[in-house]
């Protein structure tokens, strides 16, 4: 028969790693079976039940401190629970040259003013509040605490932004600023590859990859996991971006992370197309597009990513395309009409991640599908062979009618820039189809010399039609002819690709190439581990304000205003 | 100043291919500009509006074909709508030979007995009685039709499946059977990959790039593009599977389609996987659960499809595992109790698209959200690192104690075959985390040795953990241990394999293997490239019940019962 006594400190702050060895000082007592010294919230106390070390009589509040102690016997469970005091202080007594640690933020910065960057690893609900302090005073920040609302993270993040500071996190597990791993991170060489990371293990792992394939990293940078979701807008991640794009010692960069939502998605993806360097992304669960998009790469897992990014900066390819360049049909339309569903459909996929507004009578979301299947919108795929079309007609690779006269609608359309048809050849379909729509398209070349026209021709050396022929007629009339999907959207990528603009003050390069020098707020661990790789650093003995009596503190706050 | 008249025909039956002759015969009459000749459908009204052919005062319903013209003047409207009988009668008096064609599909099996296919491509209102009896008659059925019910396709394939026949469609643009394209097909190599192909497009286009390579096709089977949604459950889909997977001139098979529902996919998934064969597979715009999955692999568009097929085929992988193998753990769960966030969200990605049921406290998808993250169900993925375990509490990769409890309370459950860790090295992680984890995964492994503890370790070789030595704790505790979730994805997917099972009535490959024999119903053309190819094929010389007169036919349906 056992015996659980307990005992419940009201509302005091105790650091995770004190809590951590008291409840180990406790298990190693005599006569002790289990313990448990945990804050007492919800899910801690469902915890202690599971592991029967729940008795029913507790009642705590979430802030308030539980100490549980299961023992064989009633004396030692209570000469356990009266240990408690003891082996909190023992603790400290362990902490040496602690009377030379600062107390404050501006203590630290004091005592190491080349500090660039602050560590924050304190509680969740305290830690928003360092973060602002610590952009006060122009650090970039680390901000491993989790449980920090996402209105905290907005706010510092827009802060961050509009004085060139970077905010990993909060929940940012990783990072590795100039050969200097915060928080969690890997020991791995240094090299040409950037990481920009919406997920911390996940940079442990390709980092950890690259490693083990020869190659290093110049930086990785992480920006927590809720950088990417629509209300955050990928703040961080853009800016990370940008610092790795303008970074010379980076020739590529890995982009990891959770599906953002669409908007971001498109967003980040126009902008990593932007930077014009070799980006290798891996939206993990995302639908690529396709496998590359001029020079995006998609990776499927963590460990084809750091694959693609280690042959990518092997092979030293030079993306040639500058930056700058901006084709004369960026700002037009691109309308695409498909006899081949399946074509139309590939192409959508694709395109659908790049271009907005687009729309498609076939769509991937419905909020994308086509109002009229007969008058194209923005950026519009239209599959023709769709059943809408084909009550009482033959199928548009048999008949070309409807898809001539939908070629000379578009091109009537001034905001067209762009026209991509396919042409599939084979036993069943149109015994010539390029000797009708070749003419259709020297017409519109003639009338708006200025619209590419585009045509995906699917067929072999054997089909009936005579491939080259086809392939000869319609290059004659000024179309530019791709054998598949792939190809023809890679194409027509870089001719709607935007030029880069941006009105984030720009991150300085300084921040990266000078020695880093931290200041760490709360885990010393994470203070322990900057000093054992060589980096300057201070750990601030930090504690809440007002003890962590929180009314005391919102008292104390209010005054000071 | 042009004239528009029109004419309509109320409820009689047109070949679209009668329609496109005669709306080109008006066009190429003098003073006409121009004319359209469809079936009165909302869209085809509206097609014609677009096209400034719909006066306002037209009154007809979908079922009546509608002829109108445009012209300079009054006089040629008239000639030309005039002619429209003498147009159509042209066009009947081409066709040769038409007095030795069968009038019905019984008649053609008493031409053509050895026929084993029947090819449909009549309007989508009849197509289904046709299919119908072609089942009846024991013939495989090509069915080329659109705008054919659901409730009519569902009902067509359960008869079928039932009788060991396919149903390809309704919608099935495309297949090669033993070297003859059905439909729309391209002229390729026979060799040894074969295709299930739910999208039309999608099969010409991969078996198109597969001859470019140099590569063969046995067969390229389609299903329509419904077939792999919930409704209908993909039954073409698995027969097809079925059947090349026991062809054995197929050595790699590809399955093309958009991507299904969830459920059908992992049903069609596991059943690929149960044929033992090398399978590429391009759901288009999935997202694969990681780039190979034993013996599946995932391609992210046709062209590469085509690409992964060609050099699966061309390196002769023999896939050695045995379909029938069955581990002892395979009607065990899972648990994977996991610190790494990014690592538990992609081994979740995998695991959810092949087991069932599937919960995780960070889901995929929220059908799958464990109720209780302190309590497994099913096969379960936990990140132990999530905020609702972090108030007060260290994070897994330091304090193992969660870890650990968790890790004995899984081995408890007498359902539990599995077990899948992940441990992560490096700087602010945990100094030896394999010394206190090692212990606890040989008391498990003492306990019930038929559970299998799978650990992921991520690090490198210079990290302060010592990876080496953390890896031989591990293993020497009766761990197998992988670099990366991929392999260790690899392996759990081998061993939770399902040996394969079916109720279906096999199809005989004797349909695949004989000559090529074909009654074709519908569009001429399919029938005049049948023979072009060397096949074998009577064209029935079909027309509607009672003329297309729907009441008559139903009429005449009920006399008949």
């Amino acid at each position: 028969m056992t015996v659980t006594k307990w005992n419940v400190r009201a509302g005091a702050y105790y650091d995770s790693v004190v809590l951590m060895q008291l409840q180990r000082g406790l298990l190693g007592l005599s006569g002790v079976v289990d313990a448990g010294v945990v804050m007492a919230t919800q899910a801690n106390r469902d915890l202690l039940a599971a592991n029967n070390l729940l008795p029913d009589s507790i009642s705590a509040n979430p802030d308030d401190l539980l100490i549980v102690v299961k023992a064989k016997d009633d004396s030692s469970a209570t000469e356990a629970i009266g240990k408690a005091d003891e082996l909190l202080a023992r603790r400290k007594s362990s902490t040496v040259s602690e009377d030379f640690r600062p107390r404050s933020l501006s203590g630290a910065v004091k005592q190491l003013p080349e500090a660039n960057w602050v560590l924050i690893s304190v509680p969740g609900r305290y830690a928003a509040g360092v973060a602002r302090e610590a952009l006060e005073l122009n650090k970039h920040v680390f901000l491993y605490s989790d449980n920090v609302s996402i209105e905290d993270e907005i706010a510092l993040k827009k802060t961050a932004r509009e004085k060139g500071l970077l905010v990993m996190g909060p929940d940012c597990g990783t990072a590795i600023i100039n050969g200097i791993g915060l928080g969690f991170a890997n020991r791995v060489r240094r090299g040409g590859i950037g990481v920009v990371g919406a997920s911390g293990t996940g940079t442990q792992a390709v980092t950890t990859y690259i490693h083990a394939l020869g190659a290093g990293i110049s930086h990785a940078i992480g920006t927590g996991g809720r950088d990417l979701k629509s209300e955050v807008g990928a703040i961080t991640a853009h800016q990370a971006l940008d610092v790795l794009a303008r970074d010379i010692d980076t020739k590529v960069i890995v982009l990891v992370s959770k599906p953002p939502s669409d908007e971001v998605a498109m967003k980040l993806l126009t902008s990593a197309q932007a930077t014009g360097k070799l980006i290798v992304v891996d939206f993990i669960g995302y639908s690529p597009p396709s496998r590359s998009l001029g020079n995006l790469h998609f990776a499927a897992s963590l460990s084809e990513a750091a694959g693609m990014a280690t042959s990518l900066a092997e092979e030293q390819i030079l993306h040639n395309e500058s930056s700058n360049y901006q084709s004369p049909i960026a700002n037009h339309y691109l309308r695409g009409l498909f006899s081949g569903g399946t074509l139309a459909y590939e192409t959508t996929l694709s395109l659908q991640a790049l271009l907005s507004p687009f729309f498609s009578n076939t769509p991937i979301k419905e909020s994308q599908r086509l109002i009229d299947p007969l008058r194209s919108q923005g950026h519009t795929i239209v599959d023709l062979g769709d059943e809408f079309f084909m009550v009482g007609r033959l199928h548009p690779m048999i008949d070309n009618d409807l898809r001539i006269r939908r070629l000379r609608q578009e091109a009537d359309d001034q905001d067209v820039g762009l026209i991509l048809l396919d042409v599939v050849l084979g036993e069943g379909a149109h015994p010539d189809p390029a000797s009708e729509l070749a003419p259709v398209i020297n017409e519109i070349k003639d009338k708006r010399p200025e619209i590419e026209v585009v045509v995906i021709v699917v067929g072999t050396d054997t089909d009936p039609q005579n491939l080259s022929l086809q392939v000869e007629q319609l290059r004659a009339a000024g179309a530019i002819i791709y054998p598949s999907v792939d190809a023809a959207i890679d194409f027509v990528a870089r001719l709607f690709h935007q030029a880069p603009r941006s009105e984030d003050t720009p991150i300085s390069l300084a921040a990266f190439s000078n020695p880093l020098a931290a200041i760490n707020v709360g885990l010393e661990s994470f203070y322990d581990s900057l000093v054992s790789q060589g980096a300057q650093a201070v750990h601030v003995e930090w504690r809440p304000p007002a003890g962590g009596n929180e009314k005391l503190a919102s008292l104390l706050a209010r005054m000071k205003k």
